[in-house]
């Protein structure tokens, strides 16, 4: 049996081996950088019969893997710390993988304080009803909503909520209870900061992962034929040094959308999505921008 | 046309692809970490005809491979800067991949001053006479040589030279001229005081990687059963992070051999070669101590 596990839980990869073996089970461990279910290491099947994926939803479905979620319980009343910030009375609810299951006893919250509540219903990448992804925000795209209530922490998941709904996002970190109205504007100009600086680039690397849930190879063949130089480059995990071993003046990254928003900071070089790409050679304008979604 | 470079040779790769790109070809790029012809990328064969591995000697034979070497000359004369440390006058040559062409040249500097000369001819993973690699250093186990001398930079290849040919080791730098005889004895009292840092460690993490020539899944699991609690641990690139974040007290590394040696400075916790693990748990003595080869 092989158990895999995303970074934050990965520490618990001992006791649960330590747990399955006193079982009878014999077990092995993947120890690669983990993000996602697209991160899914399916090559350890040829070691093991089964693979546990821990904390993520199903994404790619293969005999002998199995989804074990993990997850967290929060005091569902604190979604009230959001009103005093919503700017309608039509509020749409997403989250994490960790927190879907809270969802139902949030929007009852919110519905005895006179509010309507919508949860859009689970679909492909996202099937919990409510769920988003780093790299999936249909759960947020919900017409007629005035708010839109992101429960959860950091600041990329509401950022990506903001910018694919069009609405306003209230984020709530369901723990510390704290709320913010989410505010776009300051990534956006980052952004294209970073395109103009990419703007000259004699020739752009193209990543490409073969993360089975992060493969877009077509995508990638596609944009190397958009009238700039451009090579198609294979990296598993995109790192600073990779980046500058290679010595490209810019890339364009076809793997994990969050890479080029998050991991900016510490490229030596501009990392565009495919979208900013697109804008720079004048295949789409800048008002159409939008976030990078698999 | 897939291209693949090792680190030192990564910024080749754009103008390798512009001149092929020019001939006609559709060149794609390896971006993974590539320290050895181990690390090949079989598996962008399933997006182009050929891969060219750049830098080094065939180790996986595959169809569809091109190993393409690359060279680097120096002054086959600069040898002589060695005679003086030389303990007697039958002198075994060794090198890494880059200078193997250079050998003979080197061999006729030395006799011309009167010395014997021996090179080992290739065998296995180093096909180049008198050839070196961080996992094989078999072309430097010379019976009758009074001194091997190693021509090449770096600590870690004349180190393993020494260790597993019990001969005096002279390194010399070609390109500063710079000579050192080799002593490992420091080296020794390190490893011997990580081994015994992880002597009371309650388990271990057994390292096993999926890369075609460094995979040693066989041995990992013979490991596993010599009395202490041990799990096997796929990692294809062995990092402090991942390390950390699995967070075992100690890891026995049954990927690269250079890994336990040459990391372990940026290392959280103790990383055992499998030879030192078998000296933990008594299978081996110290004395015996041996450099770990592929």
């Amino acid at each position: 049996m092989a158990l895999q596990f995303p970074a934050g839980l990965k520490r618990r990869s001992m006791a649960v081996a330590t747990a399955l073996e006193k079982e009878g089970f014999a077990v092995i461990i993947s120890g690669d950088p983990c993000y996602g279910a697209c991160d899914i290491s399916l090559d350890l099947l040829g070691y093991a019969d089964v693979l546990v994926h821990f904390g993520h939803t199903p994404l790619v479905r293969h005999e002998g893997v199995i989804y074990e979620p993990c997850p967290v319980d929060f005091d569902a009343g604190i979604v009230r710390n959001a009103i005093p910030l919503f700017s309608g009375t039509t509020i749409g609810l997403v989250t994490t993988v960790q927190h879907t299951h809270m969802l139902g006893e949030c929007a009852r919250a919110l519905r005895s304080s006179g509010f309507d509540v919508v949860i859009r219903p689970g679909e492909g990448r996202t099937p919990e009803p409510g769920q988003v992804l780093g790299c999936s925000f249909s759960a947020a795209r919900i017409p007629g909503a005035t708010d839109i209530l992101y429960i959860g922490t950091g600041l990329f998941h509401p950022l990506g909520v903001s910018l694919s709904s069009g609405t306003q996002v209230i984020a709530l970190d369901p723990l510390s209870g704290e709320v913010n109205v989410v505010d776009a504007d300051r990534f956006l100009r980052k952004r294209h900061a970073i395109m103009e600086k990419s703007r000259d680039a004699p020739v752009f690397g193209i990543i490409v992962s073969r993360k089975p849930g992060q493969n877009r190879y077509a995508l990638a063949e596609r944009l190397t034929s958009l009238g700039r130089t451009a090579f198609i480059v294979f990296m598993d995990e995109v790192t600073p040094a990779e980046l500058l071993n290679l010595g490209f003046p810019a890339y364009v990254n076809t793997a994990c959308p969050r890479l080029a928003y998050d991991d900016q900071i510490r490229f030596p070089v501009p990392v565009l999505t495919p979208f900013e790409f697109e804008i720079l050679v004048g295949l789409r304008n800048w008002e159409e921008y939008r976030m990078d979604e698999i």
